[in-house]
């Protein structure tokens, strides 16, 4: 049984945690941890027998999702789970869910011989947090609470592979049960939901925080395809009157929105507006036809409910006026909806408490976490997020080991002061 | 020989050349007539069989253009010269250019045994107005004035068929000539240049103007390709401050130059702004990434050269400003310029004094015409627009005769009244 009882010993461990699995599951330049597939099959080996040779006991649940625990523990829950997940997108980054993993095991091994100090304490390390793989996110955590769609278990994999029904059964998931959407674990036993992982976006490293408090995870509405149908015509012979310009009506939509957002923001509200795709119409697009349709996609980003929907209702209202000052029309596919997420309270406090240095700054996760299923089900749940540069879902994720452990003894200390 | 001198003569020649000329180069809905090439070769076997018919003397130019002319009238130059294009776009209307040719020829039988009463006239079929072909556009008058850029000739058409030296040779062009830039014809020989085409916008349409006059031909600025480069990042985990939307940069260009557009207007200017082309990058945007980068086009037009450099460099600022403010940056690639036309003021005159019914409407021509070519070569030039429906460039287009024999009597009223 190796000793972690050191600084020294717990940033050993991790970095080495950490490098094994990325050189096992190295593609080219990043990592491939497919959900319920080769690469996150790969890594929960490596860390099954990492624990397994420090003396930490292995389960798995009906969901395929990997639990490790202090054997010498005998309380009953309710227990405090530390999770994150084990899988990666396509030539994604070595941290992104793993480090909250890894973070799990060290402070585990950091409860040997004081476990009575904490509550009973369990690691877990999730499987199909990506949606990149089935178009679905969170997919261990939904099943493990009995939440996650049947018809999801039909989708068939980005490269068509398989089914991710065929996929969980291949990883001796319960796919009959988790089809009846049985809740393969009581909430009640879980005290807590805890996850350490890394900034996704840019601002730790801008405001130079090494480890900052999640307040809660954005939810979003989103239509992947919004269409605006205007009228093509001769770029000299129509003049600004006659036109219907589809392109100049979505050029206005979205200035017009994100001077609403810079205003909402001033206001202090929670909340990102994003763009990412449109396109003039390929197939007849031409540098002198006047534009007659335009294809976007429009996403809102809110730790709050009601700025989503204030915000959505805002931006359909500026379609309407668009649609009757420009003589255009949108045509708007279904709406997505994912809930935001609030983290506990109590638990952000009792972070904020163990904290050492100077006061923890608190941001709000944009990206999605498993945490977000544990809290919207009823568990007090709280993050930690550690700073990281080069954004995420690349290989150029960088975290500093520094920073991963001062977010592993805060964890600690948070836990050890209950 | 034919008698054309009634009105309903004039009416049954011109629909039976016009349908005879449809049904020889119809192609599915619309008609095809390739610009020195095959349709384009039928449409001018067609005008000269019909105008040998009638006792018209036909003869072809080095740039192989057909001109046709009263053989009675022995009189030399400076002559009238009534012109249009024989060519269209692919899958086009049937009324744009050869409309202006068949006029002519009305308008020619027209002063059959009173030819003495006006100047010398001719009738000009033209070639190689289109620029759907070669992507250049006026290749028949700018050959003729000895003004086609050398490398032109290396142009493929569009198909890749041949190139635009090969076509004209095997159409019997001196493409030598061309080549060396040698003016085909001496400009001082012609008195004046005058063209009738259906208007190829719908503001006739829209104001209930049968005929007008053309004030000038729009010239224009043109990029073909603008890149707007900004950084992609998580839709999720970027804040507003931090992000670097290279669409929402675009979008602020656009609304911003078409608020402009919008005040230029107002203060009596002429002029025509389209982005035709617009989109993220097709190989990598996403509905939840930031759209690192766009990819437009940006074409102004106006009569007047100053208006057009004005917004240019208003866009330019525009560009410079959002840089600054967002953190894009905008590559350019080369500008293109095309010089504005006027049309003469002593000739819309004339025209103006022909008129019988209410006073004569005056708008600028946004599309391009063979026109421009003969007025900026200092040939005093005027344009007859007739009211047409649908647009242009397509099989839609729809002119009614009556309104297309009044531009000819227009023109013939005016010619004599010289």
């Amino acid at each position: 049984m190796m000793a972690c009882e050191t600084a020294t010993d717990t940033r050993a461990l991790a970095l080495s945690l950490l490098a094994e699995i990325r050189e096992a599951t190295r593609d080219g330049l990043g990592v491939t941890r497919e959900s319920y597939g080769k690469g996150e099959n790969t890594a929960l080996r490596i860390l099954t027998e990492r624990a397994q040779a420090l003396d930490l006991r292995c389960e798995s649940d009906r969901a395929g999702n990997l639990w490790l625990s202090l054997p010498e523990d005998e309380r009953a829950a309710p227990c405090l789970v530390i999770g994150s997940h084990a899988d990666s997108v396509p030539q994604g980054g070595n941290f992104d869910g793993l480090a909250g993993i890894v973070a799990g095991m060290l402070i585990l091994l950091g409860l040997r011989g004081r476990h009575e100090q904490s509550q009973p304490v369990r690691v877990l390390a999730l499987r199909g947090e990506e949606s990149a793989w089935y178009g679905k996110a969170y997919l261990g955590s939904l099943s493990l609470l009995g939440k996650l769609p049947a018809a999801t278990l039909a989708r068939p994999r980005r490269d068509g592979v398989d089914s991710l029904g065929e996929a969980m059964a291949r990883c001796g998931a319960d796919v009959g049960a988790i089809e009846r959407g049985e809740a393969l674990i009581d909430t009640a036993d879980i005290a807590a939901y805890l996850e350490l992982h890394i900034e996704q976006g840019p601002i730790m490293v801008n405001r130079g925080w090494p480890v900052a408090l999640v307040t809660g995870i954005r939810g979003n509405v989103r239509h992947n395809l919004v269409r605006c149908i205007g009228e093509t015509g001769h770029s000299g012979a129509v003049p600004r009157w006659l036109r219907k310009d589809a392109l100049l009506a979505v050029a206005e939509l979205l200035s017009r929105m994100d001077e609403h957002w810079r205003v909402l923001l001033q206001m202090g509200m929670d909340m990102v507006m994003t763009t990412g795709i449109c396109s003039t119409s390929t197939q007849s697009h031409a540098v002198s036809v006047i534009p007659g349709e335009v294809a976007f996609s429009f996403e809102v980003r809110s730790q709050d409910t009601q700025t989503l929907e204030r915000f959505y209702t805002l931006m359909r209202e500026e379609c309407a006026a668009i649609e009757r000052a420009r003589g255009v029309r949108f045509e708007f596919d279904d709406r997505l909806f994912t809930e935001p997420a609030t983290m506990d309270a109590g638990w952000l406090d009792r972070l904020e408490a163990a904290g050492e240095g100077p006061k923890l700054e608190r941001i709000a996760s944009g990206a999605g976490h498993d945490a977000a299923v544990f809290a919207n089900a009823g568990v007090p749940s709280a993050m930690v997020f550690i700073r990281n540069e080069n954004g995420s879902h690349n290989p150029h994720e960088a975290m500093d080991i520094d920073d991963f452990v001062a977010g592993v003894e805060l964890m600690q200390r948070a836990m050890l002061a209950g």
